[in-house]
């Protein structure tokens, strides 16, 4: 099943335009923003000014940080309880959207936690709204938030939370440091990764066009490493920011996800720790690990994906398509170690992998039991 | 701006769930279809018993024939409203899906044939469910109908008729004939085409999109030419004719026409004219008559979706290009000549060409008043 119910605004200045695409949902919102950013780059000034034009009043709540917390969530639940706000408009990453999708649940569950926690049904949620500054996690097209309460970081799913608008000007990009563009970039082709390795057969369609989406962004990102303002190159990357994770590119297939598992355990033991920084050191690691599993697939992305030449030797080629894949990301100026991620020799990797994977498995394509999630994690010492 | 908010479910039995599908919108339906087809092949059993299963009452309304006619709009209008049905169901393919359409615009104007002849505004329109029978149009995935009335052949397009379900069952398409697989080829292909070819610059990830989903949907129909019950390779074409509809492949660009509106004058001309069929004799030759309004665009179709050899001899490489997809064409069993389909060399050209461009111009890609038209239609012959 597949549906992208979100109205998804791109372009130049669409942001602008915020006010008229919010005003059929509220009379007023509530504004959620990070850190000062929006401030100093004139995008707070455009959204106050869209949302005053179209008479739609707001609130506001700042200061959410990355891997936000449930502590801001209920300062904002407690906000649109108080002023009846009828919308949560998010301005920001995925950091920024998240929180606003949690606070949305409010009207729909007594304990928004329960749902992260204990998979407690929501009933309803108010609509969510979202202005893109941070190309990567693709939470503006996606049904999902994470959130990190009392030392656990914990997702939760549901179309009820998924944003009616979101609005993505690439414009906004062009001021981002390189190793946001970086960790943004290895977030988006993560999302493909673990929705295109796969047992499944006869994916032809939707491996093609998880290929196309693969090959733009690592063209358009390099373009992007020499000049962070090259406007058309991030018309590319986000628009296929989006594409990764607007759930077509998983259609009709059992996806993996035990890379963002993996990955999900290392930024919980150290908050330093970028996800998009931590998904580049895993992932070859990951690939070089479970490719026995169906050589196939594999054979089939460094010759489609990477331009591997072919050749009869299957294991070369598969081999040499990871190589190339970490190359990239050393080239975008990722970590290629869990040293140059910050860990120490003496990391409690036994003890991340039990956490990791904990009775049971994580990922599909190849199932990785703790153990297998140990020698992943030394493969990348 | 993309939003494709149709529910959107696929594989094999995916029909049988119809009523749970339909329920949430509606306890009395209006069942709209063709001929009999569906009664011989078990799909009208399995619609009604779904339908009873979830206590889905229904009025059926059936005979709808391809170019489908505002008359028998009229007829499920009537019953609509006598009947306080709720939803529309379509079981068919686009003729039935566009019927569909048009009646379910009767809630929201109170003359449907208005929106279509004078563009009048549609306040509202019950939802529509379709299940697929015929991968082509695109219909059930599209905010688009095309209905004839008194000689006029008009299409009106609006977020208010794009289906809230639709089900795709590739298995229900292996009983198709050649013709009509073709035909549905030729037609989703150049909803592509109709999107690809465009003077706009920096669509990158769009063509990459669209160049793969146009190779995936020529590698299976020559597999369907050869066994029309593979069921794979209906999968990937029935998924494709939607991807091909959906409306993503034509963001953020120009999009063309020309081609669907010079066709149109064949269809209306003579109505045994199959629309694809009309479409795969007047492509080549579009091409012909347009690529050097952009060549660069025609090079990069020639080599990425024809697998023509690049080289420094660049229309070589075009005209080799379009002669390749002529060839794919006929290999579909489609004709190649205006005469092939059906026309004399006495057929009213001109005025057909002044019929199709009026006073203006059709297409984008080259702007085609009627002389232009009209010397297409004469490469045709």
């Amino acid at each position: 099943m597949f549906q992208m119910p979100t109205k998804y605004v791109f372009g130049k200045d669409s942001h602008k335009g915020i006010g008229e695409l919010v005003k059929p949902y509220a009379d007023k919102v509530l504004l959620v923003y990070g850190g000062g950013s929006i401030k100093r780059n004139g995008l707070y000034d455009d959204v106050i000014a869209s949302l005053k034009a179209q008479g739609v009043d707001y609130m506001e709540l700042s200061g959410v940080q990355a891997n936000p917390r449930y502590e801001k969530v209920l300062e904002g639940i407690e906000l649109v309880k108080k002023e009846n706000l009828q919308l949560v408009l998010a301005v920001g990453g995925g950091s920024v959207i998240d929180t606003a999708k949690a606070i949305a649940m409010c009207i729909g569950s007594g304990d928004v936690w329960a749902c992260f926690s204990a998979g407690a049904k929501l009933e309803a949620a108010l609509p969510v709204a979202t202005i893109l500054t941070i190309p990567a996690a693709g939470s503006e097209v996606s049904p999902d938030a994470v959130i990190s309460y009392k030392g656990r970081k914990l997702g939760f799913s549901s179309q009820k939370i998924r944003p009616v608008v979101s609005v993505v000007n690439p414009d906004i990009f062009k001021t981002l440091p390189k190793n946001q563009i970086a960790n943004g970039v290895c977030d988006m082709m993560s999302h493909i990764f673990e929705r295109y390795f796969t047992q499944t057969q006869h994916t032809d369609l939707i491996d093609s066009l998880a290929e196309a989406t693969l090959k733009t962004i690592m063209r358009n990102a390099l373009l992007l490493m020499r000049n962070p303002a090259d406007y058309e190159a991030w018309t590319e990357v986000s628009l296929a920011g989006s594409v990764a994770h607007n759930g077509f590119l998983g259609c009709g297939r059992v996806q993996d996800w035990g890379c963002h598992a993996m990955e999900h355990e290392l930024s919980a033991q150290d908050e330093k720790v970028a996800h998009g920084a931590g998904l580049a050191v895993l992932t070859p690691a990951w690939m070089r690990y479970v490719y026995s599993e169906n050589p196939k697939m594999f054979y089939q992305f460094a010759v489609n994906v990477m331009d591997i030449k072919p050749d009869r030797d299957e294991e070369k080629v598969i081999l040499a398509g990871i190589d190339k894949l970490a190359a990239f990301f050393k080239s975008l100026g990722q970590p290629n170690s869990l040293q140059e991620l910050g860990f120490s020799l003496n990391a409690p990797l036994e003890k991340m992998a039990k956490k990791c994977s904990g009775e049971g498995f994580v990922g599909n394509f190849k199932p990785l039991y703790w153990k297998d999630v140990l020698s992943i994690y030394k493969a990348c010492l």
